[in-house]
């Protein structure tokens, strides 16, 4: 049968693909870093070079910032068509100090790879590669036809590929999308991801003085803008770790109680968790349990704060500006746009005499919700089946990938979020890692996924093994 | 006289004493930053031998950190001595951006030399350099004896002084201490600090998770250090602009009428100010002037904040860590200690759940106030009325000086606080200036403030002139 022959290649080449991985994670394909745009620019020519090679027609699509890769094979009327999504970009890798390897120095360590990128998504997205070429090189042909769509400013939230797929929305027609840039509930509990959280990032601007003054000459007699924005910042939530910007929660649906039920099924231990993240408690809106607020509550949190001397040692100086990057995770209903409203309207509210405020919208996303019941869904149960050895749970997520709600848009299709990385593999934090097993595997599911996404399509009873 | 001997000598260098401070602030001196160690010993070295060209006897003395330069006449019984203090370390340039010229490229615009440490304090404390040598060059020997001690510790609060003077007191024998790292009331209005505020300087280090995390995956079920950053530097002062530590007023005594009357009275304007520091207005503490605020209420204000992604671009992290430095400028009768007290308490009483706070101490010195009815006072009106040309006027600072306390404490004398910079100076912040009118004004009244206070030690009826 086809799948073996799909299966002995897969098996074969099992340290080829580690080996190709890591040529890929060594390029510093930093999006957000204009230092880094050569390098963003070579991880593309290096995923679309692999494509080329496997035998698929690739191309590099310029856009006004990195470029997108597209690869399609020859189409094949009659079957239906995978869209692969994925990004080559990886998130900066500051702060450099705790990572134990070099972060562009992919390392082994117990099984792991060490490395930015190696899970987010270069490692995951890799794996869909290598389940075509497995076709492409074991059986000759796919059982399907396949579009990949890898960009490169997932991590910098760019528009460059909100316009590229409005505008090539026949180019990219597809029957199923499929996203492998999520986690597995737990290892050895490999999951499919039916709600993402929405996102809106804004980056918020105090100045007061013209200019950096003395704090002993002008102390207590000019506003501080770093003390202005903490007071901005406190004020974003309560005590009770609710948001008070009024209006927030509005559109917020309460959870329901069957969802509610499901999630505390889950093999969930607040404690092993807290113990993972090495955190003196766990802490958040209260009514809610964690992974309630993980997956289905919005949340707040400042992702970075500047303002002033941060060198060794005391200055002492009355900063002219400070400022703080933050973002809202949104839940199904809210809506980036309003939410920028009511920030807006909340931060001037607040803002203290003395200073301004500006804020900065970087980019914004819905929240999503997937239907669990259909024919991609039932066939991605199988194929994980057949990676995994074990079915795959339903979780949500409170991470946000924008593109998901892109996709549903302009193409009109639900994508099948299969994640095949851990919680704690530190995506966007320093040691990120990927396990290589669950690497192997996630590229053996994916095989299984063309055929079972294949044989989804037919009718109810030509359930026949799928390929020549 | 000698004194006009001094004065041909002051007129006919003019050109060479600014070339040679401007030699002197091209070394980046910057104490807090251990990568410029040996350019602040190459300033020391650059004092010291400029003090021994002159004809003192001057040395280098090793410190656990930057050496101190001290250098004195061969003595002269009989004559009062005077001891010189200043600082040869600078503040840290950064921010470089808003420079306009390159902070250790002194360069002359509108009569005004840029640079860090054109005032604070190489170009001030020069003036005292120059006007000894005027002395030793243009006449033979000085009306008194003279002692120097210029210290490369200020700007970082280093104990090393502290040690040294404690454990030298003979050595450092003095009648009058001199320092000039002050300001004029405004420009044309040369003025005697009676006041200088103490300072407790902190760091606030705020921990939550053991590392940075993905804020979508984790966001809202882990506590966030920097937004309990915001919550704590937002509890130090209310909407009034008190400080709500408590006990922390407990030891402020209301100002004097006399005094709110004499600063009433002082040619000062609000709006000028406000336009000159470019604020959108000016805030401070409900119920005082801005004069009394800058001069003689205790403030509070962060000086530096960090914690997460400041890079360009949006990055969605939850930080492991986040800090603040911040500082209190103290009144006459506030323990900087009973305020690091005060603070620890306060900082744990308020540390949000899921995080830790830790407070580091970086120093502290308690206010000064020094009568002004007394014989080198009256000696350096007349120092300042033939260098200025104007009599100056009493004026109190929110700067800290803790030298002033050690010198009070350790030889018993009172300190004469001289400045000879502007308000304006940006002393601490970008594009630092001294004006070169009012340098060489300064070393005027420094080599006439010998001759004052050689004269004001004798008997009343003694007034002939000083010197051969």
């Amino acid at each position: 049968m086809a799948i073996d022959r799909v299966n002995t290649y897969l098996d074969a080449h099992r340290g080829d693909f580690v080996e190709q991985l890591k040529a890929l994670i060594r390029i510093p394909s930093v999006s957000a870093q204009p230092a880094h745009n050569d390098d963003t620019r070579r991880a593309a020519e290096f995923i679309r070079d692999d494509l080329q090679a496997m035998g698929l027609q690739a191309e590099l699509i310029a856009t006004e910032g990195h470029p997108i890769v597209f690869a399609a094979n020859a189409p094949r009327p009659g079957l239906p068509t995978v869209l692969i999504y994925g990004h080559y970009d990886v998130q900066p890798p500051e702060p450099l100090e705790p990572w134990v390897s070099p972060p562009f120095e992919p390392t082994e360590r117990d099984g792991n790879l060490y490395a930015r990128g190696a899970t987010d998504d270069k490692g995951q997205m890799f794996t869909h590669l290598k389940a075509a070429e497995a076709w492409l090189k074991g059986v000759g042909e796919l059982p399907l036809n396949v579009k990949f769509l890898i960009e490169g400013e997932e991590e910098v939230g760019g528009a460059n590929l909100e316009r590229f797929v409005a505008a090539n929305r026949a180019k990219l027609a597809c029957d199923y999308a499929v996203i492998s840039d999520t986690s597995q509930f737990a290892p050895g509990m490999p999951a499919i991801t039916y709600g993402l959280k929405g996102l809106a990032y804004f980056e918020l601007v105090v100045q007061g003085a013209r200019t950096d003054l003395h704090s002993g000459t002008f102390g207590g007699a000019v506003a501080n803008p770093c003390n202005a924005l903490a007071t901005i910042l406190a004020s974003l939530k309560g005590a009770d770790g609710k948001i008070r910007i009024p209006g927030f929660y509005d559109p917020v649906k309460p959870l329901e109680d069957w969802e509610r039920a499901e999630f505390a099924k889950l093999p969930f231990s607040e404690a092993e968790f807290q113990a993972s993240v090495g955190a003196p408690s766990l802490e958040g809106e209260a009514g809610y349990t964690t992974l309630e607020r993980k997956w289905a509550r919005p949340t707040c949190d400042v992702n970075g704060i500047y303002g002033g001397y941060q060198g060794p040692g005391p200055k002492t100086v009355l900063p002219a500006k400070a400022g703080a990057k933050l973002s809202f995770r949104l839940v199904p209903d809210q809506d980036p746009q309003t939410v920028a409203q009511q920030f807006r309207a909340h931060v001037q509210s607040v803002c203290p005499p003395g200073v301004t405020c500006e804020v900065i919208v970087h980019h914004g996303a819905p929240a999503v919700l997937v239907g669990v019941d259909s024919p991609g869904v039932r066939a991605a149960v199988r194929a994980i089946e057949a990676g995994f050895g074990k079915a795959p749970v339903f979780i949500r997520e409170g991470g946000s990938i924008p593109v998901v709600g892109l996709l549903k848009e302009q193409l009109g299709v639900d994508t099948l979020l299969l994640g095949w990385g851990q919680n704690d593999d530190n995506l966007h934090g320093p040691n990120e890692k990927f396990s290589l097993a669950d690497f192997h595997r996630g590229t053996k599911a994916s095989a299984h996924l063309f055929a079972e996404l294949a044989r989804a399509d037919r009718q109810v009873g030509e359930s026949e093994p799928v390929g020549p």
